[in-house]
Parts: C-alpha cells; sequence; structure tokens
C-alpha cells in the first residue's frame, strides 16, 4: 500500500479551495488532515464538505502538530513570510503560492533561514506543469529549437480583479507578470540581467490611486544575450489568453491558445470557436500537476521542480519591473541581485 | 460524509485497468472493492498496485457479494451476456463496455431481463461524455443549429489491432463504428431506419480471413429524414481521428481535432503540431466522466445517461451495417427492430 | 514582343463573363476579339464594357473566322456537342467548361471526332490549378504520402441554385460532384472502376420533380485497390466548403479550408473568421490559371494539362453514380467505359 | 473605351520591377510607356522582356516628357528627395515607395514643396492594401471592437539582407518598423505623441558597425490614449511573419497568418502546413492593389489613399523610434512633429 503523506493547507480562498479540492480528491500520495483559514465559518464549511478531520483559524496548530509533514499556503501573500518561517522552524515541507512572499528583504530573509533549515519548499508557479509548457520546455532540452534568443509572453485577463484585490495585489508586475517571468527564465535557460517596464491606465481609473496599471509591457534581457518582453493586461475583454513565443536560432515554439472546446460553429456569419474565460480552466491540470509533483517529491526524495530560489529570481525581476516602470528607465539586476 | 458506492470491476485487461484506476483514484462516490479477471496472476497484480481489498478470478465471487452495490464489466464482449443475466438476478447496477452483447438475440433477451429485474444499467459510449462531444449536444439541444439534416462521422485508428483482437471483435462495424452509430443517434436527435455500407481491405489482408475489412463507410438514414455517414478505419498511420460535423437547417458544428499538445513548433520546413495517438489519451476525460456519472445516478436516483436501450439500438444498426456489407444492399431497421 | 492567341468567348453568363473579363485583362498570351451569346443585348454590353472589337449572337462567326485561333466555350452544357463539332471541323483549339458534353453517347462521338482531327481541347476542371490542390499534387508526385488508398472529398454549396438552372443541370452528380471526381483521378492517380452513390432531398422539394437531391454521397472503388468516398450538397448554409482528403500509406494530406480574409474577431462570445461563400472566390486563381495555361499550351506547344480524355472519364463516373442513385446497386465501370 | 494613365517607373531593383510588371500586366487603368534605372543594362532588359516603348538611365527624361501623367518612385530611398521635387516641378503624379525621404528636413522641405504644386502623391504603405488589414480596417470603422486601446504589431524576416542593403537602410526602424508605424496609426486611428525603443543584434554581429540592430521594439503611445508595441525582427529563419492584434473595448482583432498553401500534411510526427517565405509572397496582391487604387484616384479624381502626410508622419515615428533606441529614453514626438 502507499505511503500518504499527512498535511494541510492555510487559506481557503479563490485558490487555496482547490488545492485543498485537489489534494483530497486526486492526490493519491497526500492525505488532507488539518485545514486553516482566519475565517472560520469557511475553514468549517470546507472541512464538512471535503470531510477533513480538522480544521483551525490558527496556523500555528497546524505547525505544532507532529504528525503533519506539509503545509500548503494559500492566504495571502502579505502571511507568506510569517508561514514561512514557521514551516521552517517546525521542519514542515511548504508548498507556497506566488509570489514566494512580499518584497525583496523578506526573500533574502526567507532564502537564509530555509537554507538553514534544508527547508523543501515549491513556489506556485504552475505554468511549468501545464502540458503545452511543460512539452515546449521538453523540446528545447532536445535542441529541437536551437538556442533561445527570444522571448515572448503574453498574459491577458478578461478584466481587472476587484479594486479590493488590486489595492493589496502589488501591483500588475508583481502579481500577474511574475508568472511569464518565472517561465521566461525556464524557457530561456537564463537568468534576466535588464528590464525595462512601460504601462498607462487604458480602463480602470482607480488603478491610479495605487500606482498600479491595467496594461503594461516588459523588455527583459537575458544573461544569455537573448532578449524578450512580456504583456500583461487586465483587458481581454474577450478571454483569458495566456501565450508564449520563444524563437531559438533553429526553431521557434508557439505556446498557448484561446479555444476551450473543442467545437466550431458554423453560420452565415462565419466559425466560431468558444475561448477560455479564467484561470481555473486554463490551468485546471497544472494546478493538479504542480501539487502531485509537490508530494511526489516529499515521497520520492528529489527536489521540488520550482524551488524557493526561483521564487526569489522571479521576485526580483518584477521589482525591478516595478521599479523601472516609477523610474522610466531601464533597471539592471545585477545589482539588485540578493542570491 | 459522503457516501461512496461500493464496486468492482470485472476484466482488468486494456479498459478494464482504466477504469479500475479511474474509480480507485478520481471517483469521489465510488469505493473500489473488488477485482476480478480470469488471469488470476493480472488480478493479484492490479490488488496490490491499487490496493484493493479483495480479488477473484470467479466473477460470481462478486455477484454473491451482499455488500457490492455496482459492477463494472470490462471483459470481452462474448462475456457479456452471462455477466449481465448475473447481475440483473443479483440486483447489482452495472456499468458495461460497448458492445452491450455480441449479437442481437442476446440483446432482445438481456433487454427483457433487465427490464423484469429493474436493473439499472449503464453501456460505455463514452463519447457522450467527452467535453467536445457534450458541448455540441448542448448546443444542438439549446437550437443553436436548427434541425440536424446531416450527420458526418469519422473514427480512424493508427493501425489495426492485433490479429487476435480483430478475429473476435465482431468486425469493424460492430467494434468500432458502433461508437458512430451511437453518437449520431444521440446528436442527430433521431433513431437510425436504414443502412448501406462499404468497405474494403486496404492495408490488413489478414482482415479478409474473419471477413473483417480495414476501412468501411456507412450510409444511414434517420427516421427524422436527416441523413449522414460514417467513416471508420485501421489506416490513418497518422494518429487516433475522431470527429464529426453535424449541418442543421440554421447552423452546422464541427467536433474534434487532432492536435494533442496546445503548442507549435517552426522551422524553414514549416509549423507543425502534434497528434493524438491513441483512445486512452483522446478520451481521458470522458471515460472519467463517464464513470462519475454512473456513480451520481446511483448516488441520486436519476437514470444511468446511457441506457440499455441505447446499447440495443446501436447494435442494430452495427448489426443491419454488417448486413448491408456482407449483401451489397441496403439494410432497413424498421424489420429488424428488437424495441 | 510577345505572340498574342487572338481568341473567343462563346457563353457570357456566370462562368462566361469571368473568363472574358480574365482573358481581356489577365491575360498576357492572348488577345479577345470575338464575344458571343445568343442574348445579343449581353453580348453587346459586355462588348462596350470590356471593350472587345466583335460581337455577335451566331457561334458560327467566330468558327469560320480565320483569324481566331482558340474558342472558350461556356454557354450551357446542352450546346457544347454542337459547337465542339464547330471547332473541331474549323481547327481550332478550344477551352470547354465542365461536363464535356450532356451525356455518354456525345461523349463517345466527340472523342472520335477530336481525335481524327487532333483538336487541341482543355476541359475546365479548375481545382487542378487551384494552389492548394495543385501542391497536393505536387506533394503526391513527390512521394509525400507513399501510395493514396483512400479519398475523401467533400462539395457544400450554401444553397441550391434557382429551379431554372437544377432543371438543365443534369442533377448533382453530373453538375456538381464531376469536379470531385476528377480531383479523385487526378490525386489518387488511378481510375475509377465502380462507383455506389447515395442521395436525398433534405431542404428543396422541387429537386424531386427532377428526380434530383439536394445531398448526395458515392463511394468510389478504384483500379489502383484505393476507395474513397465523395460527399455533394447544397444545403451548406453556413458557405461554400470545398475540401478533400487523401490518405496514403505513408502520409494524409487536407486540402481546403474555410476562411475567407486572415483575421480573426474575438469577443466575449467567441473567436470568428468568416467564411469563403461562393466559386468565384474561392476559385479566383484557378479561374485565371487554368486559361493562362491553356494559352500557354497553344504557345509552347505541350498538351493542355486537362484532356478531352479527363472530360470523357469524369463523365463516366457521373453517369455511373446517376445510375447506381437510380438503381440504388452499385455499378461497375468496366462495362460503361468507353475510352 | 477606357482612358489609361500614361506613366512611368523609376528604379527597376527588386521592387521596382514588380511594380513594372503588374502595371504592365495587371492594371487596366495604366500605360506603362517609360522606363528607368542608372543601370542601363537593366533597364533595357526590362523595356524588351515587357515590351515597353522606351528606357533611359536618366530619370529628367521622364520627367520632361509632357505626354507622362504619373510616376513611380521605386529607386534607393537616398533618391527619392530629388526624383520628388522633379515630380512636383514638372506637374507630375508620383507613387513613391517607402520610406518617403531619408531624413526630417527632407521630409519637411518636400511637403512644403508638394503643397504648394498641389502634387498628388501616394506612398507605398501596401499594408493598407492587403485583404486582411484592409477587412481589420473596415471593422473597426463599423465599430466592431469599440474604440481601440491596444496595438500589437509583429514583422519577422527570416533572415538579414545583405550587408550592403543594412549599411544604406536607415536602420531596422526606418526601413522595416516603419510599415507597421504607419498601420498601427490606420488601425488605431490615432496619431502617436511617444515612443520607447529597445534593440539588440541578437545573430548578424556586422549590424554594430552601422549602429543597427536585428531586433527591435518600440513602446507606443497614442494621442487617444491608447498605447501598443511593435517588435521588429530579422532573426524568424521560419519564415515571414507579419501579424497584428487590435484590443478593442468591444471587440479584438487578430491579423494575419504564416499559413502559405491551403493544404496539411499529416504523419505519425505531426500535422505540418508551410509557411510564407517572403514579401513578395505574403503582399502579392497588396503590390497589385495599391497601384490599381493609385491610377483610379488619377482617373476618377479622388485623393490617394496613403497621402504624403501620412509618409511623413510613419516617418516621425521612425525617427523618434531610433532617437529612443540611442538614447534609451522615452522620446515625445509633440516636440518633433513638423506638420
Ligand atoms: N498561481 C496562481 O495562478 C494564483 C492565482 C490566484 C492567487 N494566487 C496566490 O494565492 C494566494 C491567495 O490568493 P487568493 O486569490 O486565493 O486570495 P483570497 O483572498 O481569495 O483567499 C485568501 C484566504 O486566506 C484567508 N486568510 C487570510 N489571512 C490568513 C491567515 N493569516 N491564516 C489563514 N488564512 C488566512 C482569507 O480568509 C481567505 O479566505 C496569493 O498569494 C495569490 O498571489 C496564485
Ligand atoms: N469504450 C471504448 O472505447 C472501448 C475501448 C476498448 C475496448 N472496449 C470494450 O471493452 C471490453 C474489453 O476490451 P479490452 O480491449 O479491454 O479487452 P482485453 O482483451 O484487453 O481485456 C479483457 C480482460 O478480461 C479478462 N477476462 C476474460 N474473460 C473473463 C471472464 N469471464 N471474467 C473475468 N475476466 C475475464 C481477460 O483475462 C482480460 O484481462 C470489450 O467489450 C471492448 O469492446 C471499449
Ligand atoms: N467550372 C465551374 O466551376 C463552373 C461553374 C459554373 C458553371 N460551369 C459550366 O459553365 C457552363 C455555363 O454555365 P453558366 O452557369 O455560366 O450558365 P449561364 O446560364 O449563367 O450562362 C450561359 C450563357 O450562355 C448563353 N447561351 C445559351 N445558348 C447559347 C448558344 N447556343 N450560343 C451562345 N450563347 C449561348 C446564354 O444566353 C447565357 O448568357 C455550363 O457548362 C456549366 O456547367 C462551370
Ligand atoms: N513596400 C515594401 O514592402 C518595400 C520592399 C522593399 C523595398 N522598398 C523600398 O523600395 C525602394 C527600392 O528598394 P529596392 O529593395 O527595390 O532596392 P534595389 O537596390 O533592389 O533597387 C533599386 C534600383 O534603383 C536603381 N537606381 C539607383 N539610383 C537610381 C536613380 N537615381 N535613378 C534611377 N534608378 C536608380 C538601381 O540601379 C536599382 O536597380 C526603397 O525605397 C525601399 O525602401 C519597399
Amino acid at each position: 500500500m502507499n505511503r500518504k503523506i499527512r498535511c494541510a493547507v492555510i487559506g481557503l480562498g479563490r485558490l487555496g479551495y482547490w488545492h485543498a479540492v485537489n489534494v483530497k480528491t486526486k492526490i493519491q500520495s497526500a492525505e488532507l488532515v488539518y485545514i486553516c483559514d482566519r475565517n472560520e465559518e469557511l475553514a468549517k464549511k470546507v472541512s464538512i464538505e471535503l470531510d477533513v478531520p480538522n480544521f483551525t483559524t490558527n496556523p500555528s496548530d497546524i505547525f505544532s502538530n507532529d504528525r503533519i509533514e506539509a503545509v500548503i499556503i494559500a492566504s495571502p501573500t502579505s502571511t507568506h513570510f510569517e508561514l514561512l518561517k514557521e514551516a521552517a522552524f517546525s521542519n514542515k515541507a511548504v508548498f507556497v503560492e506566488k509570489p514566494l512572499v512580499s518584497n525583496l528583504d523578506e526573500a533574502k530573509e526567507i532564502f537564509e533561514i530555509m537554507k538553514r533549515h534544508s527547508t523543501i519548499c515549491q513556489v506556485g508557479f504552475m505554468r511549468r506543469f501545464d502540458p503545452a509548457y511543460a512539452e515546449a520546455k521538453k523540446r528545447i532540452l532536445r535542441g529541437d529549437i536551437g538556442k533561445p534568443i527570444y522571448f515572448r509572453g503574453i498574459s491577458r485577463d478578461p478584466a481587472s480583479p476587484p479594486e479590493e484585490f488590486i489595492k493589496n495585489s502589488g501591483g500588475i508586475f508583481i502579481d500577474m507578470a511574475i508568472h511569464d517571468f518565472d517561465i521566461a527564465r525556464y524557457l530561456m535557460e537564463s537568468d534576466v540581467e535588464a528590464v525595462s517596464a512601460h504601462g498607462k491606465v487604458l480602463k480602470y481609473p482607480f488603478m491610479s490611486k495605487y500606482q498600479d496599471v491595467d496594461q503594461s509591457l516588459c523588455y527583459l534581457e537575458f544573461e544569455s544575450g537573448a532578449v524578450g518582453d512580456v504583456e500583461s493586461s487586465r483587458n481581454a475583454h474577450y478571454g483569458y489568453d495566456i501565450r508564449a513565443e520563444v524563437i531559438g536560432t533553429e526553431g521557434t515554439i508557439f505556446i498557448g491558445g484561446l479555444r476551450q472546446h473543442n467545437i466550431q460553429v458554423l453560420t452565415s456569419s462565419g466559425a466560431v470557436h468558444d475561448i477560455v474565460q479564467d484561470f481555473p480552466t486554463r490551468f485546471k491540470d497544472a494546478y493538479y500537476l504542480e501539487l502531485e509533483d509537490f508530494f511526489n517529491a516529499l515521497l520520492e526524495g528529489y527536489q521540488p521542480k520550482v524551488t524557493v530560489e526561483d521564487g526569489v529570481k522571479a521576485q526580483e525581476i518584477a521589482v525591478a519591473a516595478q521599479e523601472s516602470f516609477f523610474k522610466q528607465e531601464k533597471v539592471s539586476l545585477k545589482t539588485s541581485k540578493i542570491l
């Protein structure tokens, strides 16, 4: 009989709830024994619905529980730093949602602490587990496109999240573009050394209050000599549009597509297919696969495939992008780098 | 806490194994307590791998077990008739792989028996649960294409199964085209009243020994006045190609596609995407969804969505197609119909 | 300076007018000196519009004119036989619209006459000149798909032509499917030896008056051992849909597509592209290229690429298809063949 | 009989030759009576091949010829200024290839001169006549996408032109991105007010000698409040890739595609289609249509659809982009604007 990792989920919001569902219903190598949300009613409701034996509003109940091996952190970003420290101190393996923490000081400190405690930690960059991105990576590793020289990433949301969310999101570079920064490093097989960022409020005036924008474009320069760009947008009324292009010296890969159902409806006004509308649909498999791999890593003793170092590096790019946007000039990562 | 249906799987071959895996690892509403295969070694191996408490080589051990509510039959078609009878007599709900039984006499008898015993039975026409076909059905029901007037179904395998399988498969109409016959009835919202079948051996000479062909084309006439055709082929070296087109008076739906990964690789010799190669990949979701719905039907008390009547009707078309192919003339179902 | 072939167009209807325009404005190797239509007003109008020096209502004015080398016949099919005879007797090269003539007796006779007079004759199967079909042929000749074993042809019109046209059209097999019969022979590199045809009136009750149908399906058996099918329809409300698939032993080619403009419009209800609506749009290039090649053949002394023999052979298949449809049985071409 | 504009072509290189061919063989409203190239041999050869009555090596022979109404200038950009002046002084209508002239001083002067002489002038931004871009414009004018808020333009060449060309090309912004700057203005229905440019040499080290790059990215800010970006690349080994996306408040349009022939070849290694490889193939129709419209404008007395003002404005953006690239900072067009 297979061993199951006893685990807990902290934060049962938009994403945490799905993580709990996936662990409970799909991941064979894990057993969900505890859930936590500051909102007691929510914690209780989910514990009943998913038949989880224990719930709490206090994360420390989980970290102090010796029978729990792994913790999934899906509470707001502002809480990550403290929770990650507790995880390190209590010797739990940890899966933490992106972004790792709120700023680079925290990042630097948590990186050191985890190193000292040999904490096993995976960051929630689920795109790496999406079948399309994963296949692209395989092809690149296999040499199908030669050396990657240009990266193009597009992430478009159909609408802005509510003002309440934007307020605490850290801004478009840290909340949204960070996924592209990570996948760019991953597919280009190189770190980024400089970023120039542009942005504008096109649709949501409230963004200005938080020095945020609903549209941005970052120009990336990689250490390998490659370059690239990342577009982020909250204005793609037509759907949730996530794509990338990797141009290599000998081949190019286009990743992603808009189509939801594999059908086309034809009338005299044209041929139409529907479009993926949200991230839970687009990355359904990826959210499941990243957790499955996390638990397999624990069981089989290999390093998680998205490390805390990856979390820090993506964050450095995002922070540099934001700085570049504010200063209206290129920002070099050479000096800002903490690792 | 959710109730789970205690169930068993009989036959652990190509498909039965996957059904067992799905029940064990993905279906929340079922508990796999018994598995059976005539091959003891196989039954034992799977019971260990999937951590199933009981295994046997004798199906009767399952039917006589009072604590089992539902049985999944995935043994060879020739065994379906006897096993279905046992299921009816022992008051088990049953999920049976297509085709229902081996011939129309058996079909007629089993239909009567199940009616008498009020047996709950779902037939394994998984295409109805495939997200693309299901969405097409939804659109048709919603009236998006008006009245369906033409059906076109294509099912192409990349290669013939081994001679050993073909020998007992019942032939291309009963083994393969039957999926299209069912989905045609489903999408066209009408029964078939006549069929004209053509076929040829294009690649596998051994087919002739069993009066079988590796390529066939059936022309269907529906009771509604619509017509259509179904192509079946074992010769699509490029992959597993399942498509349909439904032309209505006001709209048309194209269903399916060849693409496997959502990436495209571009070189100076062109833009290429990979192609789905086999049925477990193409219908991964459908195989899971049909079982999930079967158990939900049991729990919530609704009729399974693919009934034994559907099984019989598809079989009638398949048998008529075969007869038409042998006689080289159109065969009307009006006379052959048993329901 | 390049020599120009002095030529005439007979019949200035839907297609003849376009042929005249193409010769006048695009074909460098021809000079349009005479046009003819039974309808005097039309002939006069076109002669003014296109600045053609002479017009007539009497085809004989053209055949008796010694300074004319080539004649394009685009009058109704029923007139082809007489006009082709005149062309042969007067030693004109001739481009004749499909179908060659009205029936097989005429076909046999005209074939003999042309042979005797060494008449140069090209038949208007323009699909062979369409860039997509032409490229497919090139690939097949190059061996890219091995030996062709299955042909699938689809021709769908958005609506039926008016009753007046259907009345004299010769029926769906001779008027419409004949294009697929020719292209099937061309791409499969084999003649057809038997055909089984099915058909139905789905939308236009008046079809029945002329023993015609608005939907048909032909199953073809080739001398090479390959098989195939041809669907013809007047009911594709969504547009003009011409496609083919050629399955070979080592590769498969899909030909054609629905898209008109190379743009996609995305809204929250999906991604839509427009669809080609008619044959002048779909085969714009082909209609021009077939004529250009006809005149080049004359100037450079090579055989036209679609011969009168091709015209006869396609007609044999069409006639056999019609017979098969009436008799409801397979019709073998072995006996009917006249060449 | 239709009147024909008597015209001449100056410069018979890569593009000028095609313009001469199009005028000679396809444009009904023009008559090519004179051609000119500094290279006498070339001028003579083309005059024989295309049967043009006169040729010269001296453009003044053309401008001084009273019977010539219109001149097509397709000589190197450095010659445009002098030739345009002669055209204005001699009252010829003129079609001039992009870019209008070599720098903004020339642009300013020529704009004034032409205004004074009421010179009719069309600039060779052929994308506006490409059926895909033209359809997109139609839809935008019709209001299909609401107000345009984001523009994305991609222009990728399969390889760099030879060093000799790059040397005098004016650099990637003026030689290549200028097409996107024009089409951006056209589709976004707004002028550009600021541009930030980035670039890098990825593949061709010789570019550095001329302060040029083989890859660039421009961020555009429009007067309307919209923003956008333009990628230009000489490194798309896979083909000639021209695309655009226009995001509006209510709809989005994707323009362009890579596919050359409308066929797909399927083998066990995937489904492949070929890719357009060069600009004469991609814009074949557009090069013809822009000239046809130029002559129609002359005949019918309407303003050419791409004016000298359009030429100046695109050049302003290109010059600003280059400046921004050199200075590594945003350049505002408000101050640089000359009109
Ligand atoms: N990977 C992705 O695609 C993706 C998508 C969305 C969100 N995220 C990340 O997931 C995290 C959560 O985002 P969300 O959108 O689910 O947020 P959310 O606001 O929907 O949910 C957060 C939940 O955490 C609870 N909570 C707050 N403080 C807590 C604490 N101290 N202890 C326990 N519970 C606490 C809240 O009550 C709430 O239920 C963020 O870090 C976000 O960046 C990632
Ligand atoms: N829905 C689909 O797409 C699909 C696909 C493949 C097969 N099928 C159907 O599934 C059924 C099984 O096909 P398969 O391809 O898995 O066959 P298979 O030969 O791979 O497996 C059949 C298994 O049943 C076992 N078996 C034989 N007789 C038995 C008995 N009396 N009791 C218990 N076990 C017995 C065999 O030992 C074998 O392990 C057939 O009816 C087939 O038509 C459906
Ligand atoms: N290749 C294709 O895709 C295609 C498409 C349409 C039609 N066609 C063929 O083209 C031919 C004409 O079809 P159409 O659709 O243009 O027909 P149409 O009825 O539109 O035009 C025929 C014209 O011929 C004139 N005409 C009749 N008898 C004449 C005579 N004896 N001499 C001179 N003129 C005469 C009529 O006045 C009319 O103007 C038919 O053979 C048809 O099968 C081919
Ligand atoms: N619209 C487009 O897509 C496109 C594409 C390519 C080039 N162009 C433009 O077209 C123009 C020509 O480019 P090209 O690539 O054809 O160049 P090219 O070098 O191939 O040809 C230029 C020709 O002009 C001749 N010439 C030079 N000076 C002359 C003079 N004073 N009088 C007469 N002839 C002279 C040369 O001998 C040569 O034959 C440039 O302005 C370029 O930017 C536009």
